[in-house]
């Protein structure tokens, strides 16, 4: 066993999912958190300190390459000497429900940054130390990212939202293709239902048997973890989650 | 059977599908050609009014939104009371084959213009009209975009290329699912395989019985307008379209 | 132009769907009709008669491979000098919309024989004249197979007839691959929708504006007469053909 | 936590995965083995036992709904007061690589009964046990699925092993459209790849590299496992498992 350090990075931790994700992988790595505003870190940092586990919140605005480049040169100086073992890609990208001829192209934008855009910086940053730690890393380096129902399925509606998830999409297919030989175990997670967070609830407080329908973020976490621990020779690149509850 | 006047809009015709679909549609329709410079339509345009048809040619960067619109402006003033029949979308989006590593944003942002965000751009100008033609239309008003392999599968070494392809594709999806109950046809072809340029026959020119490896631009457009044809109670959402000797 | 005669196969034509596909491919070629008992293509055989076209009615259970092979033999005694140009896969494979628990084994091989099993034995009959076909036929000869919403998507209570439809999808795939570069076409259309016939209009009479959501059979048959028309360079291997008004 | 006993059954461990499988689950679960031949399961049935697991083996014909009825009769008397937890379906179906018209109608049927004809059978039996576990099992009860590469994309020469695979995937989706509502997690794994057994290292010793080329029946059943454990608010239903080397 190598006595190399190791870490995790996950980007977009406003929501219950980079969270959950974030305190999962803290019990093994230290975990590093981007994201635009510290006050959607610094939250998750304390908690994952105060249980023993170890986190540094780093600003970063995704959908600027610079930031992204500049977050990264951060981490580096951080963390000495730690390798990257694992990357997720969690980052809201808007979600505009309407008509099409009532869209703007402001919402295709907001939605492709969030997306496919914020998505390449993060793997232009990621991808290089995740080649470094193949030979060392406890379990094949991983780049996660998060999926919707609309990665796959682009309903009336949801033009720009599905456009944006759809090219996220493109780009992990293509990119496990040519990382995954290279030992980089790129995943993508389908992510099919509504995820319980604080403004989830109030949004759906008055449907029926509210908690059997949405996805815990602590469960989704689990599934990551499952995908990164996986062994090098039986590798998922795509995998769907939903509540047992959810019609598809 | 309505005396009103039907045109159709072909963007995107330096390449050869372009000039095949104008030339198909130009038999039943004039046919306006909007591309970013006039030497790409001019050719195109003089042969088909050459063969009897009418066609028109517009500059437009359909990368641009503002001038998207003025280019519809133009053809509404150039063409006073006649409706819109079949709108084609046959933009080229680069193809930027690159390890990931080596590609940068810009080829991220060129592959996105020429597909979906060119497509949302043109969709906007062209829906409203295509729904004015519903009644009258000969057959349902039809909005085609051309697409390709990597609309559906992102190989290594294409990731821009593809997320491009697939965004197109979820916008032509959820317009199919807005537009078609209003009567309007939306579709969505995957052409896989090289299409049959001279630039194309030079790349391959070393290439055995180049001559069967290559899609004809004139099936393409013959596909095409039996897509346009089609009754409303049967419309095809997505079609591939390959030569007899390509493995897939 | 060669001289040599053409004729096309249609199996199954006790639905809506065969007896248009049979009329329309008769306005090219002398039409085959096979199904199980000569009362379900009697009719379709007198009204092509009648409109000038020539039609022979030959009893086969598509579901019995020496059926299927002696009524092969009865098409060359009854056509000789004559060759298969197209041969359509149109068979009903019953319809057991059931919760699982309630299925019967009977249920699932009924739906596979009149699905893949069938589909297996049509093809090995007619695959070897289409073979022979190839140099001299007006169109790549063509073999097409009906399926439907099902072939794609396995909903609940529909488990027997999924299994089935997905895996005649399966044997065209597949086909397609291997018969595709020897110059055979291999298509299969997705049918997503009810089809206009009169037990449909029946079963479906309370439905508000029924007319737009039924599928037309003779639109079917238009997009087969398409396919099969399309020139050896784009070749579609499957389309879905669906109302206007359906949802997907 | 119930003091309810819980068992898993695991049909077809003649090759790799279905010992890998079984010893996996024995950690958890008194395992049940299904298979033709007492020969296929003595092994495995000695080494759960002498790692201090509990396994059973049970003569199964699984293409005979008699057959398999009787071994869950057998598994009741055998296991007096316990409940099924996990069932997983992973029986080989032949693998006939042949030309289209040099394959038999057996080889189709071959397919089909190892794969949906005997998964069928598999799941009446099972189904009506995993339900009646949905109150008290630890995890989702489960009904896992091994399918493959052919499950998704019927290749040339592969036609009647991709028509099982294709419509054992279809069975499973219309089960978990459902059963999963009423608390059953249905599951299907896509294996790409080649399984490490003794038999495919005799056939692939030439291979270079060979180690790095094979998928792991321990890291499937690893897995498979992750899958049986996850929250019913995050199920999966279909993943995919390649080794890191796998072209797709």
């Amino acid at each position: 066993m190598s006595k190399q350090a190791f870490h995790a990075i996950v980007a977009g931790v406003g929501g219950g999912t980079g969270r959950s994700v974030a305190c999962r992988f803290a019990r093994n790595y230290p975990v590093v958190l981007l994201a635009r505003r510290p006050e959607s870190f610094n939250d998750v940092v304390a908690e994952i300190q105060k249980s023993g586990g170890k986190a540094l919140g780093v600003v970063a605005d995704i959908t600027d390459p610079a930031s992204v480049t500049s977050a990264f040169e951060t981490i580096k100086k951080e963390m000495p000497g730690s390798r990257l073992a694992a990357a997720i890609y969690n980052v809201n990208s808007g979600f505009a429900r309407k008509p099409f001829l009532e869209l703007k192209r402001e919402d295709l934008d907001t939605s492709l940054d969030g997306t496919v855009r914020g998505g390449f910086s993060f793997a232009q940053a990621a991808l290089p130390l995740l080649l470094e730690s193949v030979p060392d890393s406890p379990y094949p380096p991983s780049l996660i990212f998060t999926g919707a129902t609309a990665s796959i399925k682009a309903s009336a509606n949801f033009a720009t939202f599905a456009a944006g998830k759809f090219a996220l999409r493109a780009l992990t297919q293509s990119l496990a293709r040519e990382f995954g030989p290279k030992g980089v175990h790129i995943a993508h997670a389908i992510i099919d239902g509504f995820i319980d967070t604080p403004r989830v609830r109030e949004l759906m407080k008055d449907v029926d048997a509210l908690d059997e329908k949405m996805i815990k973020p602590d469960a989704i976490a689990e599934s990551y973890w499952a995908l990164h621990t996986q062994h090098r020779s039986a590798l998922t690149q795509e995998l769907d989650l939903r509540p047992f509850t959810e019609t598809f």
